[in-house]
């Protein structure tokens, strides 16, 4: 079944201990989009202005990732941002510069064709944007959603609203934290689970994930399940894992849940393992370079990785 | 099979958000023993003072730990620990105070019954005394290992050797940062592997904990494997809780190891979720109190929830 992404499409210019890059494709809404292509079909909508070619079109049309939901502002830039790692924490970008341009003015508009989307992700947006998104595709049978400090911080009353239409959040520790204003991860699960989303993944970063639920959702009485993340000796660019564990999640449910059926608790599982397949394909090289030469036998073969990593048996 | 194991018994004055406890029972081989107890036969070699009474006796007794190893010092006082965790890092305690008192002129003395012991611990005391240890064990099956940031700093050549009479070096997320000087835990672990121990387990806190093998050690070509961590709401002491995982990790080993038989990779991946449950243990109450209140049928229990948090079947 098909994914409909609402985010950012971006050029990122990064430096990391590993080397740097100057105005690479990136995005969270381009980064989903590539991980989830290789388990369904994908919808973008995003802005960008004309510095927007043909080169980086064909880095969608190559993964056959339907971008009429792209909209072209002629005239204008695309949203750019420059940031960089240091090896002390790779966790942790510090930005350097940020242009939003056209993204300045984002209203996403959802084109005919992609109104019967079965999935929805929110890609990290201004909340309101998200809830206007998710009010004008009230027949989704998933939506899935990320947010960042910010919002938490300063827009927590529409990020209220974004919460109780999603069914799955997905943030990293630090956000979960924020959001619940708790240490404790279990603690802050729990609060967070009472905000609205029928489950909550919290993304560790090379600890993997935890996915906890909502009493009574997915099955009835479900039992947190953590996925590992693969021991990586060098982290190129972390930018955008954490997109591509999204789209390797929701993806993935996307494409073993059959119309008319709700999505499993086996699925969510397995879900989470190729969430932390796709983030960990996703550090190895510069912005999507990695997701762009990969093929469904690699990501196969990782997922045994990932397996083998945590399985007794 | 018997676990011979060498480190502090102490007393610790503790803090934490859930509340503090004064002179409580601790110390390293302590919460090692307790834990390990649960599995097979420990034997402690440690050093106390006359304020160490029968009531501290009684909490190993009750365990059927061999206490003849715990040398008496008559007139002295026995090691006191005062820290404080906070809210913030739970992770990190910060020491008030520390009275080494007899642990001082510690010198491990290893009784006549205590030579045939098949598995030793040594745990985290001056890296000279715990090569002495070692060579006097020269036929001990597997020998495990425990250290610190200060002799990993201070005492590096000690250590070396002690590392290079390892079969398997435990210790945390920053230990091993230090002792590789490289922030990537994985290519942390392949540097430190090649200082002597044939396996190294990474413990991540409330993360879980990771084993990394040698080339060709324990069944040939093993890939890491890595055990989850309960997702804990409150946290009320974590002091003790990487030994408490080093005694349920060993314990477990000694206890499926056959005589005249090697320690199997299927042991050494159970015992790594046997360790992540008894560190589980050790955090929930103050102290030994809640490994001392435990029961086998519990940990098993317990078994069985790490793996439905982990397992996709």
């Amino acid at each position: 079944m098909a994914i409909l992404v609402v985010g950012s499409v971006a050029f990122d210019s990064i430096q990391s201990p590993s080397g740097q890059v100057e105005r690479v494709l990136g995005g969270a809404a381009t980064h989903f989009a590539l991980a989830a292509s290789f388990f369904t079909e994908v919808q973008v909508i995003a802005v960008v202005g004309d510095d927007f070619t043909a080169k980086e079109e064909s880095v969608f049309k190559a993964r056959k990732i339907d971008t009429r939901g792209i909209e072209r502002v002629k005239g204008g830039k695309t949203f750019h941002w420059a940031g960089e790692y240091q090896s002390q924490d790779l966790n942790d970008a510090k930005t350097l510069a940020t242009h939003l341009n056209v993204f300045e003015g984002f209203n996403p508009k959802i084109p005919p064709e992609y109104e019967s989307a079965e999935f929805l992700f929110l890609a990290n947006i201004d909340p309101v944007l998200q809830a206007n998104v998710r009010r004008r595709m009230p027949k989704v049978k998933l939506v899935g959603g990320d947010t960042m400090n910010y919002w938490i911080h300063d827009h927590r009353s529409a990020l209220d609203q974004v919460l109780r239409g999603l069914d799955i959040l997905l943030i990293n520790d630090a956000e979960a934290r924020l959001l619940a204003d708790d240490r404790s991860l279990a603690r802050a699960a729990n609060r967070i689970l009472t905000m609205g989303p029928k489950a909550l993944v919290i993304k560790h970063g090379e600890y993997g994930a935890t996915i906890f639920f909502a009493d009574g959702e997915f099955g009835g009485r479900s039992h947190p399940f953590r996925a590992p993340a693969l021991p990586i000796e060098e982290v190129v660019d972390p930018t955008g894992a954490g997109d591509s564990f999204a789209g390797g999640f929701m993806g993935y449910i996307a494409s073993v849940t059959a119309e008319g059926t709700e999505v499993s608790p086996k699925a969510l599982k397995k879900a989470m393992f190729y969430g932390g397949v796709m983030g960990s394909f996703a550090v190895e090289k510069f912005g999507t370079e990695r997701l762009q030469h990969l093929t469904r036998e690699q990501i196969e073969a990782r997922f045994e990785q990932f397996r083998r990593l945590s399985h007794l048996d």
